[in-house]
């Protein structure tokens, strides 16, 4: 790609590009942050309104039956399935990542806790997302028995890590910041012969690289479906138990919904014999009925070719930035390997927070993460080829014109 | 209320008339199951437009910032707190009112582990709803060491069964099935008083009924939006915990959203000093979004005059099912004194399943909990006189024709 007609031929060629219509795209924006938060897909206007004039306004509370809010949490989940590698009935959507993720990792280490009761360590990776290593040590200081959590600083150190002391091995299979993506049929094998658990994170998998949860034997996973699913701002997460470890994973949030007859009323817990014994509390229907919608566009294409776009358009985006923003001071943070890489690209940059802010004010949407990060999410169902030449053309005006030195762009504030 | 006329000369006076065209209700329906879902406020269509299309399709990840999604779990306990009794900062409206009490009920244990740690005893009710007991045996269990709930099957028992070895005392403020309310300030202070900490559910309070969290120095709270304050299906839970207690209470749930930095990805968890260390993860904005609309309405009246209507409704309510049924076997289950009932009347039958069904199927729509109840909810927003005179003809009918005895309401299928 060295024109940007080369771009606009890459798209006129891309089997996937007819999918971008499926979105309601701003026109003055050039999003590169669908692995923040995913396009809206045109259909979720309707359906929100379907939801809440006609089941809510209309049909109140018989929508529990008629309109299926019951059976959205597996529902759902069972349409999700196919695109982490999980079967039906095993995936629920529902709550945040990070309470389910609480549930998941509680169900691992009282099952441990009954295996193999003098494996107290938790490993992770100090690089992993925060709120997930917030969740463990919350969960250690509640539980007050010696558990640790242990963080490998290298992902070449886990394998040395998880060793006969580890109980859980907690691994985001795509890093939030750099994009590097383990192997996971590999390192799930390697946690399983040292006799570990092996739970994923897969906030930045799901929607955005093939993932293969029953090929590689994992134990247990949870995800977002908000990020690559375009599911809606904050919209439920979801959790997948393969069929084997459901009878026996027990998690601590049984609220009625995991209860094997919720409506039975019996002032006694029994779980459920399913996945729904991860679900809790009753689910924000609105916001989980428009995770369908995403849903539906994935199942217009497949992973396979999600994934050719997503690589061709991330190994674009570095050749040119390369040559175009040489000298420029970046530094590309993702690994160059395809097969270590998940679908974003971040660089380095001494100004990295006042890059990203100028680059935002031109349009160009990426995103920027402490330290330094500029981070740029490819997603193949909407973004095209000449927004990759577009937006490298706006970055290198912003660094070689150094307008990123203008006062407006140094105030730092929140941005997810 | 002797006749349909004074029914509609009784809403002809009635001051909160007004605020009835402020919801959408299906002009083929009677409703009184507000109890369980909240009617539909006619503003949440336009909101949740303006959420999906504007905030979410047009200006995408810059809405946390712009349009204030971060602060919305705040900004919407604020508006709430004046509802229950609470101050500014003390109220987040997150996640589902089950994990909100897991979070709660373990930090109240915690803070009895370093105050009183041989006081191993949860108290609850055995008639309280069964959800609360499922988190309150799934924290223990998880625990594992030696918290014991205790269970009393009279609400005269409880301020003997608060004793010496109570840790907490967990009771929902209007049982979801008899209506019958607890004095909030008197058994407050009773479990104070014998060292247990008050944890309040006010799932069929919160707009329902006048509640004065701080006025009776209660611990905490949890509670719901979807029922009396017309949210929306499944709309996001709420956390109230008193100034007095945010610096030390400890939850385990410890997500991001209740670090006191959360975009400075530290690895290690430090919780915010205020009520937003009871967040954990991304919330359900739109579905969130939509709780405003529903409480706008509040504010435009106050719980003294919402109180009043709702104890004339169901005053107007038994008085007339006891005189126009008399004979039809109906017994009533929910307390004659106003001060110990809430806002829904129920009335227990032989057949009730039976007879609910036939009922909805005449448009009339309580619901039905097991065993044998009948279950109708006032709300004064949008509760008409004329809507309990007519509801009261209907089950009049039902009773009389015996049309329960029907084959198709026999079926047994979940409604919540």
């Amino acid at each position: 790609m060295q024109t940007r007609e080369d771009a606009l031929a890459l798209d006129r060629d891309d089997p996937l590009a007819p999918l971008r219509e499926r979105f309601a795209l701003p026109g003055d924006t050039l999003y590169l942050d669908g692995n923040s938060l995913g396009a809206r897909p045109k259909a979720s206007a309707a359906r929100a309104q379907a939801v809440i004039e006609a089941e809510w306004g209309r049909d109140l509370i018989r929508s529990w039956n008629t309109a299926g809010w019951f059976a959205l949490p597996r529902r759902l989940g069972d349409r999700l399935a196919p695109l982490i590698g999980a079967a039906e009935g095993e995936v629920v959507i529902t709550d945040t990542i990070s309470v389910n993720l609480f549930k998941l990792l509680s169900a691992m280490l009282r099952e441990q806790a009954r295996r193999a009761p003098e494996r107290r360590v938790i490993i992770s990776e100090r690089s992993n997302f925060p709120s997930d290593l917030y969740i463990a040590q919350g969960l250690i200081a509640q539980l007050d028995r010696g558990y640790e959590l242990r963080l490998v600083d290298d992902a070449a150190e886990l394998e040395t890590a998880i060793d006969a002391d580890c109980a859980v091995a907690m691994i985001t299979h795509v890093n939030y910041r750099s994009g590097y993506m383990h192997d996971m049929a590999a390192l799930t094998h390697h946690a399983q012969q040292a006799g570990a658990l092996m739970l994923w994170d897969l906030a930045h998998s799901a929607g955005a690289v093939p993932v293969d949860l029953n090929g590689a034997m994992a134990d247990g996973a949870v995800g977002c479906t908000y990020k690559y699913l375009n599911g809606g701002p904050g919209s439920p997460a979801f959790t997948w138990v393969p069929k084997r470890h459901q009878a026996s994973f027990e998690q601590p949030l049984s609220g009625w919904w995991s209860h094997r007859a919720p409506f039975a009323m019996e002032p006694g817990f029994a779980p459920d014999a399913s996945i729904s014994r991860f679900l809790c509390g009753t689910q924000p229907i609105v916001s989980m009925a428009m995770v369908e919608c995403g849903l539906d566009i994935f199942h217009e294409t497949d992973m396979g070719a999600i994934r050719r776009k997503s690589l061709a358009l991330a190994d674009a985006f570095i050749a040119l930035v390369e040559s175009r923003c040489a000298g420029l001071e970046l530094r590309l943070v993702t690994p160059r390997e395809p097969a270590r890489r998940g679908s974003q690209v971040s660089f380095e940059h001494p100004h990295g927070y006042e890059v990203m802010r100028a680059l935002i004010a031109r349009g160009v949407v990426g995103d920027y993460r402490e330290p330094r990060i500029l981070r740029f999410g490819f997603t193949p169902l909407y973004t095209r080829f000449v927004d990759i030449w577009d937006a490298v053309e706006a970055l290198r005006e912003v660094l070689a014109t150094e307008v990123w030195r203008a006062p407006e762009f140094a105030a730092r504030t929140a941005v997810t």
